[in-house]
């Protein structure tokens, strides 16, 4: 059972990375700060007759070590009433790789359990986030990966997050879930 | 009267600037591309002492010009159910500019008039768009901005979107409802 | 190819209607308020031995010739941003037929050729009536039935309608779609 | 400091009655099931000129006790991605009233306190009952009504949702705080 957390804030120390610590508490798995790596915008060259050129950037690193994982965290601030662009073109450039058959991409997506972390905190973002939880669950559905759950903590300066009896009971159901998954 | 439609798509030639071009037709107006552009993501220095560093790329340039426009076109293909993470950064990009005095951001976005142009494929666009146009409601609303219409289209490849005949249709509807503004 | 027009507005002779008549003018098909028919709430008896007990109203006789339609239109003014309670109650009863062997439900709903109309007017129904619209894509999903395509139109004091480009033309493009279907 | 909760269930001692109990445990409220009462739908008379007619049934009775609330739960299962009809037609009536200045609608509705409980099953609530939030979010705003928290439980049959954990945590959370707004 291996465990990522991919994190898209731009700030260290934020409340999504604290309210991801708490939910794998005591487990091991790989943080990724989206922000450390040189990712490159896709461009889409779908339609053109030699396909993707290849890109020097870390995504392609990134991407494989993303594809060997069962149980991802995405977490993050909720910017704008979306994700942060960063972790936006981690999913786009996904494009480049879902028709390649030597990443067998459909097949290793399928299953994997997804979890979800949004932090804001006006307008609240028990609604306002909501926008965004639908197009995770819509891109999670795409390619077959088992959305199992979601939290929306309310919080913004750094540290405030953790008042916040909601979230961190929500992270410590998740840890004992996960925690199950991984024993077996 | 300014107008600017700012292009999300990584691909030229395609369907929502076929669309932009045609609700525009007959008038001036400044295309952006945005990958045309170096944008780097934003870094969140909100809440440290010295407020934001400054960055050397292309976006204040290019949001000093967005700031003087009256009408915006927003048009990009939906990527991963959202827009793409270069047009997400566009707008995080804003948390830098916002709380500053000396662009005026608040007054000046008011009353900015803004039209979106989404096209996809499948799942159809119609709905799997809809997570997207209502981040983009929150968006406009947020800064004051008046929202006056979106169009979904459906089409993949390029030049695919000559044959609907919705949105065409639509694109004229704006034609002249955005040369009536122009007049006045 | 049998059409129906399902109307949930309280009040004749409104936008919606008119909206219904201009998309099936010409054609043969079946009008329906709802409002003129008496049809109870649902009583969940999903759970009980013995099953759904026998309702007198109205609702059977209407839900036997929905069942045998091709194509419906389900036309709502937005109240309260959602189909009002009496069209509500028109799919809640769905879940006393869809379990009974006799109705052949799932098999008849699937295919069955779904069009959305809603008008409002304040705040702007474009956005407002777009959780409407995705309770519409669930509802249609869910049973199998095709959503072909939904408009929203802006309008509130009877007859306002009349003066708004967009709506009446898309009431054209779906005539000749839907003829074209009739045709075959 | 009053409290209503507001069963929009058609079966009594169901999930949402029994997250309301335990939300609301040790507290005095005033619990209404909608299928206890005959409450008839909206007919729109917005735009005659002799306004609403008076409707024979128990709406008018039940709509003035709500008025005197001070926190109202909304408990509901989803039915059809949606609010069940009973229950929709509760917001419907509220257009009758809402410019009758007897009653002082905007002020009466203005900051009362909002709680949503919705369950479901499948698919998957957390997702499915989306498009609900955002209508109840929508009317609140529209009221002035201060939506407090929502809660999506998942669960089907009788008694099912005490087995889990996360919808019983919010309720405590919930109780916790409801008390210490009653106490003041």
């Amino acid at each position: 059972m291996k465990i990522m957390a991919l994190l898209g804030s731009s700030r260290r120390n934020g409340n999504t990375e604290y309210l991801v610590q708490e939910a794998l508490k005591g487990m091991d798995y790989q943080s990724v700060y989206l922000l450390d790596h040189k990712i490159n915008p896709i461009v889409d060259q779908r339609h053109e007759t030699n396909g993707f050129d290849a890109v020097e950037d870390d995504y392609e690193k990134l991407f494989k070590e993303f594809l060997d994982q069962d149980i991802i965290i995405f977490a993050t601030p909720l910017y704008w009433f979306g994700m942060p662009g960063q972790m936006k073109i981690f999913f786009d450039r996904w494009s480049q790789y879902m028709l390649d058959d030597q990443y067998n991409f459909k097949e290793k997506m399928r299953g994997k359990k997804a979890y979800v972390i949004v932090t804001g905190e006006n307008p609240p973002p028990k609604t306002a986030a909501l926008p965004l939880i639908q197009q995770f669950q819509y891109i999670f559905e795409y390619v077959g990966m088992d959305f199992v759950d979601y939290m929306i903590g309310k919080a913004n300066k750094p540290e405030e997050i953790r008042q916040g009896t909601y979230a961190l009971t929500k992270a410590e159901i998740w840890r004992k879930e996960i925690k199950d998954v991984v024993v077996i």
